[in-house]
């Protein structure tokens, strides 16, 4: 990196890996610090996760819900961003390796997130994709509007193409197990001339006995019973242990299903590693109460990479987006209190509560004392999710498209495209 | 395909293939005749594809200027969609023949365009790619957006990387030199550190002897001042003989580029061979005074994929969108007398004039007796592709990303994505 050789500045060098919420967030809380950043990530946008799945449904398009990490930090002069793949970081000599230069540091924020896992059936991947990049999301975009296709093609073999299983009933798999049977309902239930696309079904699977494990149980139920009232089939305690091109088994029960997509289970990305720190079943980083790694008071991980604890109870941090947020800011806080000659102080996660949307005007919020659901927890997620979105474009686009999709009950974004091979039923 | 067999039906079957301006508006205008429609093409979508360099320019979506064909002809219900490639027509069995089916007709239209064609130099294509699918837009959205990613990278051989040439001076080649230009100096302004984006060249070369050969020489006058006051480099009489990895041969120059487009020539779709009929050196089918094939008066060919004649001094029919639009509409108009015992007439051509954008707020406009250059221009130019766009989200949303771009100089789909080892700048 010719532009940032330590010798001939006077300012610490912070770099930081990712530039999802952990990563944008901690550069932006030190645009006032007296340092020079580096963000690194190997994708020239800032991706708003949440909303993802409305690409993979065809509600929005992949720049409504993106933004360039680059014109995120136009005017914050002290942050310099770089396009390329951070690939080690070697502790002793206080460098990060990318594809063939390096960058040393004096502090380093690591928030790489994490990728799907597919819990050593890396083989199932080509059948139930999952959804992180906007590819994934037009991949599933493609294949869930081509089943549509391929059963008015041949609707002798109708079944299995309207058929479509998600496993796993986190918030994603809840949100486009909604997204599927309203495509199903709606948008597409006067559009085909040989089937009758509201003869759809929709498989919820999860392993566990609920739902949104992780929300509050009376939510769960809620979610369940929202699901089932839309017609989602939801199969909980059911473990998927085959899946091929044109099924999978759900417990002893074989469903045929041709679009299958996989939300049960991410790992952490590779980059931790390197740091020779402890790391859990997921691959996550074990960090120390402040979210460094033992040893290393200048090394933060944050976000989905790592397996962090708060509280005095020492409770995990959940996977989720205002904790990579919070944990971006803290790091961020702590290199400003270093460079003031004060020392790291412990992460304190603040739940701000967890919300999750089913469909057409339905879902659940949890804020501790206030659990909602139904229409107004739909409302609320919209709000939340505006307000997140970064650039006003964003929200405006975002915005729009909803409204529009509410009132025409239409998706926006239909488009089937990818390679040739893949645009057309089988024969 | 089981949902048509004219044994069944008593109605006439009119197959029309191409889902493009020809085909969309034939079967519009079919929409109260007395006949079974089945409308077949390749992909889902119909494609606006006057506005695809605002994708490949980053300031549209894909799914602002597509429309689902689907959605287009759900309350027209004579209309059937097949999403299927034709490969064949059998006019002794008057039958089309798909991949695997094959569909009798009792008319046909063909509208199935063309693509582009690189005059013998196919080895060119991946150096210069052309723009005719939305995959191809989002391509050359990459490549222009990595470019300035990998002058950043490695400034010492950024000339090479900020130099840009369009090959061909028709409108979209007009049009896209102007779009690289503004990119540079306006949306990328200030968001590098190593490099200044403004210093980026864009050359516009053409083997005629002057830009918007097709329109009146005043006007292309015109479009190059226009495009000079810009900034663009404009060599007209000047054959490209080589392009490679780096850079092309431009008459007797060697202009090092790392990102060439095509823009210069196109050749009918195959499917044009396969009526025996004669065809143009462009590989375009040579049709009578009605659009027909010699022959066969129920086989009508139009749009791009037809050398058709127009009037007492048999001029030749553009390949634009408007000569494309009036085509399927006169085949269906035959029909429609056919029906009523009526036989064929002539196709006669209504120039509506012609319009291309220059950059921001100017370009030129040909309407016959009225020729208007600059913001006049520009605003006609937005105007007449508003009300052509099908759909009102698209021109909603169209509207609304151009005042966008307009007034903060932005560009709102700035992404870099496809797969994964071209995302990044080289090393």
């Amino acid at each position: 990196m010719a532009d940032s050789p330590p010798t001939r500045a006077a300012q610490p060098h912070v770099v930081i890996v990712g530039g999802g919420f952990g990563g944008l967030y901690a550069a932006r809380a030190l645009r006032r610090a007296a340092v020079r950043v580096t963000l690194v990530d190997r994708r020239n946008h800032h991706l708003f996760q949440p909303l993802l799945y409305q690409v993979a449904s065809a509600v929005l398009d992949p720049s409504d819900i993106a933004f360039p990490i680059r014109a995120a930090f136009r005017r914050q002069r002290n942050v310099h961003v770089v396009l390329d793949e951070a690939r080690r970081v070697d502790l002793e000599r206080g460098v990060l390796q990318l594809r063939a230069d390096e960058i040393p540091y004096d502090f380093l924020i690591l928030a790489t997130g994490a990728s799907a896992s597919y819990f050593g059936h890396d083989e199932w991947s080509p059948y139930a994709p999952a959804l992180k990049t906007i590819e994934d999301a037009l991949e599933i975009r493609r294949r869930v509007l081509l089943a549509f296709e391929a059963a008015e093609h041949d609707p002798d073999g109708a079944a299995a193409w309207l058929t479509f299983v998600v496993v796993g009933g986190g918030p994603t798999g809840v949100e486009m197990a909604g997204a599927f049977l309203e495509i199903a309902r709606n948008s597409l239930a006067h559009d085909f001339r040989n089937i009758d696309p509201r003869l759809a079904r929709v498989l919820l699977i999860e392993a566990g006995d609920r739902v949104l494990g992780t929300y509050p149980e009376e939510l769960s139920d809620k979610a369940r019973a929202q699901l089932e009232r839309l017609g989602v089939d939801v199969r909980t305690s059911t473990m998927v242990t085959e899946i091929d091109d044109a099924g999978v088994m759900a417990g002893d029960e074989r469903i045929e299903a041709r679009t299958v997509l996989w939300t049960a289970g991410v790992k952490a990305s590779a980059l931790g590693k390197s740091l020779g720190a402890p790391l859990d079943r997921a691959g996550r980083v074990e960090v120390r109460e402040d979210l460094t790694i033992p040893g290393h008071d200048n090394v933060f991980v944050v976000g989905d990479l790592a397996a962090a604890h708060t509280g005095p109870e020492a409770r995990p941090v959940p996977g989720v987006a205002p904790a990579a947020i919070q944990g971006g800011r803290h790091a961020a806080r702590c290199i400003r209190r270093r460079l003031a000659g004060q020392g790291n102080v412990a992460f304190r996660y603040r739940d701000k509560g967890s919300l999750a949307t089913i469909g057409r005007a339905a879902g659940v919020a949890d804020f501790g004392r206030l659990r909602v659901s139904g229409f107004v927890a739909w409302v609320l997620w919209l709000t939340v999710h505006i307000f997140f979105l970064i650039g006003f474009r964003n929200r405006l686009f975002v915005l729009l498209s909803w409204a529009w999709s509410y009132f025409t009950f239409q998706r926006g974004a239909r488009l089937i495209t990818g390679v040739d091979k893949d645009l057309l039923p089988p024969t």
